[in-house]
């Protein structure tokens, strides 16, 4: 268990928005602000993730931007980047620094704005993050996490109308969710049926491109919530490297630091939102963090267990599927999304007796990923 | 004083490279590790410098293909980004998480490769640091330098020919440096008639186009070494909103928190390494670490007092301006300098007595700065 508590958070809805990137990043503040106006504190620095300003609304030096846009210059702020995992990232920094005893109170910060630019480009930006050798061959994130996706199909016998509940189920949490970037149902015959994108991908087993800003305060002051236990590791750029196409042990050394730091088992996490950016990734990630053993998050989809009413509910928030997926944000609005259900803050889709919540986010194709457990402080 | 040391270092001759970033930072670790062959150490981070991969050599997540090039998989990996005093925000960070008790031994590396693409192209992303508006009038990193050094050689007096001697005492130190872009000796000839590149600046007034790549191991373990404080500011993005054009206010509350860790006053500081991305940049920033007053590093200059056998030597290096500058590895090339010269293992550079160095960094124009102070310790 680290000396680092969370204070405010704040978030705007995803989605597309007309609005500059600014301007999201200002609103999720001033969420950020009103979620406790008494709250009275020195800032000592931001930490700014995104993944890509400098292609996608065409500006660098964006942790300066954001300082001097928000008129907290002169406070030092800096940019982390790790691909789609850069609001997880971020996240951790911020609670480096307050463990660190050298920052008392850090505001983590996270924005993406990706509908600036025509699709194709945005398509061309996303690919940066795979390996040159694989971009040679024409692969894009969709077409790798095919790959995985049919082995995975292969190995455990999972059907396509057992994939497709999991779109259902976010896509009903999503529907309660205010900050979502989809909030309608839809259906498994829907799913199932939606064109490809990549074989055996169909639209709804892919998060939408959003844009989105999160924002949330890092204090050694405590509060209501602890960051209980914190966890990364990267994995080989290339699939073709990887000793399993079928789970990421990038997740599984994260899920094992964290749950170290924060002494805690994967039996006594309330709930968890897991980077499911493709719908597979949602039961290889359960049965990675050690929620369920190789294949059996299928069944457990199948009972319901991870419904709102399930014994552990996964992605409460609608998760990247229904939420959207603004990539640099992400890793942070689940984390938000656990502060909200830890405060029973979550409105229609509150989960009872939240004590401890993980976040597990995805950076590549699984290359660099993060584990955060959140945990309930009794004051 | 932070409890954080400084063990192996290394890194890469800058200039113009034929081989890819990845291979350059392959050869700055190789450096790295020769440095001292005795070093154990796990290993607990990667911290990643770089100001635009994406579009410089068109790869994302590259804290990542780092990771994976080092064959360090599955060390945890970040990339840090706060334009050019990336190598110093980077080094900070890495401060930080070693600082936090959390992580033992990090491993801080900066690359940048500037010269894949050709001219135009690597100035239009270098002009995304500066501000949307002041970019909407042409302006670019040297067109804003400019702006300011008018007015520095208005205010105080300054000389064409006595700024050339910045050029030219920078110059003569790259000669004694075998990792400088350039390693030959100019005149105040040669720099007061070069051809301009945004008047009044000149040719020699600015620092080159470079690739190039370090490493720097932070450790928990006392060493020779200390990171005796750091300090880092933001100022407003434009310069229209500063109070004043000849001094940089980020610099000055960097270097305040710095000299305040570090309990050091200027007076103490053995010798520098300051940001002369632009010749006048190294007076100012010479006046803004509190070494003289305003317009009181012109004098000395004259006087030799920044030479390499004056009382405190400055860009003992090269500084930017000889050494090369890779936008997002100068910061942390300052740094490993003061390692070297601290260690008495500078060579036909060597200063006597080196018992403290600073570092400044300068992000954007001006409006990201960072101050290192490193501390010699007697074993």
């Amino acid at each position: 268990m680290t000396k680092v508590y969370i204070s405010n958070v704040g978030m705007t809805k995803f989605g597309r928005w007309e609005e500059p990137l600014e301007i999201l990043i200002e609103q999720a503040i001033n969420n950020f602000y009103q979620y406790d106006n008494s709250q009275k504190f020195d800032l000592n620095a931001i930490f700014f993730g995104a993944m890509n300003t400098d292609e996608f609304i065409n500006a660098g030096n964006y942790s300066t931007v954001v300082a001097d846009h928000l008129a907290l210059t002169p406070v030092p702020a800096v940019r982390i980047e790790t691909a789609s995992s850069t609001g997880a990232a971020v996240f951790h920094m911020g609670v480096l620094a307050v463990a660190s005893g050298i920052y008392d109170n850090v505001l983590v910060i996270a924005g993406e704005k990706m509908t600036a630019n025509d699709t194709p480009k945005t398509t061309e930006v996303l690919a940066k993050v795979i390996s040159d050798n694989e971009r040679t061959y024409g692969a894009t994130m969709p077409a790798l996490a095919a790959l995985i996706t049919q082995r995975y199909m292969h190995d455990y016998g999972l059907s396509r109308d057992t994939l497709s509940e999991v779109a259902v189920k976010n896509h009903y949490n999503g529907s309660l969710n205010p900050f979502a970037h989809f909030q309608k149902e839809i259906t498994v015959e829907k799913a199932s049926t939606s064109k490809f994108v990549a074989e055996p991908l169909r639209l709804f087993d892919c998060s939408p491109i959003s844009d989105g800003a999160a924002a949330v305060l890092l204090t050694s002051k405590p509060t209501d919530v602890n960051v209980a236990g914190i966890g990364q590791a990267t994995d080989r750029m290339e699939l073709r490297f990887r000793r399993s196409m079928t789970s990421f042990e990038s997740t599984k050394k994260a899920a094992e630091s964290a749950y170290k730091n924060s002494k805690l088992t994967p039996d006594q996490i309330s709930i968890a939102e897991l980077h499911d950016a493709f719908t597979p990734f949602e039961l290889i990630s359960a049965e990675d963090v050690g929620f369920y053993k190789p294949g059996g998050a299928i069944s457990a989809l199948e009972a319901g267990e991870t419904e709102l009413n399930g014994v552990r509910p996964i992605n409460t928030s609608g998760g990247l599927k229904a939420r959207g997926h603004p990539v640099g944000v992400s890793g942070l609005a689940q984390i938000i999304e656990l502060v909200w259900q830890l405060r029973s803050e979550a409105g229609k889709r509150q989960i009872d007796n939240v004590v401890s919540g993980l976040a597990q986010s995805t950076g590549g194709i699984a290359n660099n990923n993060l584990v955060t457990i959140l945990k309930k402080i009794d004051k």
